[in-house]
């Protein structure tokens, strides 16, 4: 093996100060987190979950979903889905679902190849289901021709950057336990919705007989960490096996559940959370002013969604990351997240106006 | 939500000192990797491994594994082998191994549930197969009644703490190529292999013609991290999507990858390897000398087996975690890790002759 | 084990002159069909497709779908669908269909729970997709985030009774192959199709480009039998595996390949499909006379879709079994088979008369 | 369309006096099953096993299995095994089976793919497991890395032509129900069991407490037809969706229940059983005294496994279609089946007289 440069040596290779508006997967990893981190290393602690620091994770997380909570910390969103919904279907079952769902659309078949799931996805205006839209596929139970609709899962926030209000979630709990089905609450951006809710995480979850959350974590300040927390204990069965089978059980544990105990046994969630959907606030505040940009989505948590001439775009994606959500619309997605700052905001609001002044010279 | 003591002023609530011998995931971070961990954080990177980190990596393990590798950073070691063993079958495809692979006992049947791979399991005396192994199971291509062979999975070192030297390397992979088999190498200790052998790393993959590899940093001195390293491009199909459905995508996947960066771009993949292989030495030195504790199997790597009284492993367990790893014949398992010091090891020695003195008094 | 009545001295179980408009499943086998399998009785042949019915099977299918057309025996049209999708697919590619298709509303989630296949289902009118509505989820191939869209499949005829022209065949092949998609054909009711388009089998399927056909006979007169026909070669991998390990693979094979044969040999395939269709006309026909009663689909193969009060349906079910397809616009389904008789659908005609009558004396 | 000579004119394509030792799946169907399926067609009956003859069916089985048995119909016999092995586990479990299992080699992994499940084989001396067998791989309960052992799968008769007595029956019930585990027993040649070990079918597997049988049909005289009989109805969950989605339904059930009715419900399928069963004793006893042919295996039901020289082997399979079971041992099987002749055994017995007079001749 020939000798080469160490990168230890060599400090980060990216630009730390550089950010953009394209997902708060890009932001890194808060330093209380880090820290956290660091405070778990050190000397030999139980593999696969015996840790203590897994061990404590279950009281912080009880504290905010109540004391039935059982709490399994994953890898990843998509991990924490399948493995929640394999846990709570049969073989046969199916799953009530947005259009616009994550499990739908953005995890590549993971539910149904690994966990065999029909998804039963439904058309909505801004990705949320209502007991209506549910019951456009709520039937058929006991036809063996017919995948057994078993459980509702709604995303809070939802994939277009809105709100379940406390009242449409208890709506919704109400029909699916009313028709024998569970419900779970994809919580990849949880704490935006607490934040912008100005609710406790419980009040829309179990208060309200939601029966499992997939919580995350990663989009509000972890290195990598989301879970799946069991409110309804009678809802799943298996955890345990199915975390591992999916692949989904971390060896070292400890790391994973005291970056998630970082974010929750205090407030740093909700700090994380309140400041992200305060910059995309201010985002929408600075572009609603902009002649020729649309903001046609409700803005209730940390992304703005605006249509804007194709060109535009493209100048502006050279100056700061985001996607285009839909091409044919031209609608582009500006996420904000805990390490946004109001200089971001001030300066991307700027070079959209410029970039779009730019557009009208040349058209004009 | 009520008020609650914030874990982030408390201080860890583990002993960083406390060390035992019953896995190499029980160990914590190499200072030089959390090190790395913060080096890459702050700022925006492209999510899901568009990022620096992530493709620096990949002329990282080019100087280990050859200008051909691609490197697929995944979560855990399950993940590592189901991914590349999906990659490298058709539907209908089966695996061969040796009866103590970790894919056959310790995945809770995951190549099977979402792999869809029928194991073709060999019983083995040391976790090693050989060509003649092999033979009773490579048959029946064509017949479709028969799930058929394609994959030849080897683990270096071996879950028995055993290794395939170069050449045994090079006999099933001759042999595996002329029945049109490939070869994976699980290498969740790959680097104590690398290490014990003396060789580099590409020196029994890639030289060999070894197809695909399961790289483990996580036991290594990793908070979390594996790859898949591809040495044969066309021993593979579709990679990306099998990584991401598979549920094994991390979206700020840069932290994974200067991890692995920080153990391979420099030789701390080898220190820690030869260090954790050395203190296994040094124990099995130790214990041979003690009347009553037989180490039958050899000691190759970083893992010692020793069959004691089953009153002293009682006690001794309470001393320092181990593992029973045969109940029927008193046989326990002590691995060491980059992090075991001389110490550690010369008074888990002292204290198992105390316990067997122990044992011979009561019994007398 | 006690004495018991012989069935087999005890004549049928059931009424041999009843007949109603449920479903073609609810027909019996035509004569010439069992005289065919009592034809291939007696001696032994070789089991699992080696059989010379199964082989003299391939020319006669090639005669039907050209020479390049392979023939793969399955015991039903789920088996059908789901060994064909299979073999056409990588584990991470998903399926364009229409939102009524039979493999995504009426095989309880077997394409997604066996095959691991992604639906990507589009509402439509009439059951037929086109280029356009294909095109609401022909997109995102190469993103690791998506199931790759590789396979459009349609049914002809429909589940709605409706058809596709071979100019709408050609333009969803031309649509499908130009983004290098393949195009499976759910032909449970392919024989209708052809009679009700006067073209041979070929004409809207191998000349058109279509890749793969699930040809069903169970639905046109046999006892039970379909089969794969691969048209063209290239589109599949693994056609005896997956047959096999999809438990389609029947040991008796030379039973349901003689089925077939019978069939399609001679023009038992199409007077039967024929006939079945002219029924299906007469009986819209006669009840599109009858006031109250609304026929709002078109009526192109065998089967009658009418809208009709809710308590006519309940009484008139008590007299002809058949089944309400929607219970929210009280639309029933009337399905025609091969033996179906001009007695019944005139009787039946007759009585929907004197029920509608009825149901008007009752509200007047 | 080209026109084609008519099949349906042209007689048998195939010599239906020629019978081989190949297989009972080689031979056609028993006249009186034949005639049942006659009985059984003409007019409409409910799909899908709604109509009188599959509910009728229920009674024969209940007769022979009790009065808590339910009976489902299926295709064949890779379907009953996996349509039951996923009703009675969990997606976490494990099925413990003989090496020799039809489900571990002859099902291409439909188990694994289909089914999920993964299983713990044992090898066997005769094709049985022992509790003394079944305990090498029932441990691990509770342990989330490991397959849970849930079921224990036998085979009556085996695939080895050997038999479990009623006790060795009853001590893997005991032993398996003792550590909560279920007990499947695969009788794809159950009748050839029960007629060789003199008993009714009940008093070997409901007497006894296995839970769940595949029954089948087909090598005892079947055109094509097993069924799943669940003994213990608390031994299962989702039958009807799971036999759905494995796609093992018939639309046409009529024509599959009729024929297991036709078998059962008189005492034809022990006449069968007897004749199969006599065929080999007589073609054992023929044999034996042949210089030169060794038979180890006990001959217990319709199977003779032999030692010939090879070339004996390759000459006598031109004159009667048999298997090699073993190319290393040269160790060919002979089958038996209802339709065997004892001139077709005493026929063969010459044959293979001759052949072994040749082979020395040509040694001399």
């Amino acid at each position: 093996m020939s000798p080469s440069p160490r990168l230890t040596a060599a400090g980060p290779l990216h630009d730390p100060s550089a950010r953009g508006f394209a997902s708060d997967n890009y932001a890194g990893i808060h330093p209380e987190v880090l820290e956290a981190i660091a405070r778990a290393n050190g000397g030999h602690q139980e593999a696969y979950g015996a840790d203590v620091y897994t061990q404590h994770l279950q009281s912080v997380f009880q504290r905010h979903f109540g004391d039935q909570a059982t709490t399994y910390p994953v890898f990843n969103g998509t991990g924490a889905n399948v493995v929640s919904l394999q846990a709570m279907t049969e073989r046969w079952d199916a799953v009530i679902c947005a259009e616009s769902a994550h499990i739908n659309v953005d995890e590549c078949g993971a539910p149904e190849r690994l966990g065999g799931l029909k998804l039963l996805a439904v058309p909505t205006a801004l990705g949320k289901l209502t007991p209506e839209l549910v019951d456009l596929q709520a039937w058929g139970w006991g036809n063996e021709h017919r995948a057994q609709p078993k459980v509702v899962s709604i995303t809070q926030s939802t994939e277009l950057g809105t709100l379940y209000s406390a009242g449409e979630v208890a709506a919704i709990v109400e029909h699916a336990h009313g028709h024998d089905m569970l419900v779970h609450l994809d919580g990849a951006r949880i704490a935006n919705a607490a934040a912008a809710l100005g609710l406790p995480l419980r009040a829309f979850t179990t208060d309200l007989g939601v029966d499992v959350v997939s919580f995350g974590g990663t989009k509000n300040g972890l290195m990598l960490g989301e879970c799946v927390v069991v409110i309804n204990p009678s809802a799943v069965r298996g955890m345990e096996f199915l975390r591992k089978l999916s692949m989904q059980l971390a060896s070292k544990m400890r790391f994973v559940s005291v970056q998630l105990d970082a974010l929750l046994s205090g407030d740093l969630w909700l700090r994380n959370a309140l400041h992200a959907n305060a910059m995309a606030a201010r985002l929408e505040a600075a572009v609603r002013g902009v002649g020729g940009v649309e903001v046609q989505r409700p803005v209730e948590a940390n992304a703005v969604f605006a249509i804007l001439p194709r060109d535009v775009t493209q100048r502006l994606q050279k100056r700061y990351p985001f996607y285009v959500w839909d091409e044919s619309t031209c609608e582009v997605r500006w996420m904000t997240s805990f390490d946004t700052t109001t200089a971001d905001v001030d300066g991307f609001a700027v070079a959209l106006r410029e970039e779009m002044a730019a557009e009208r010279r040349h058209a004009g």
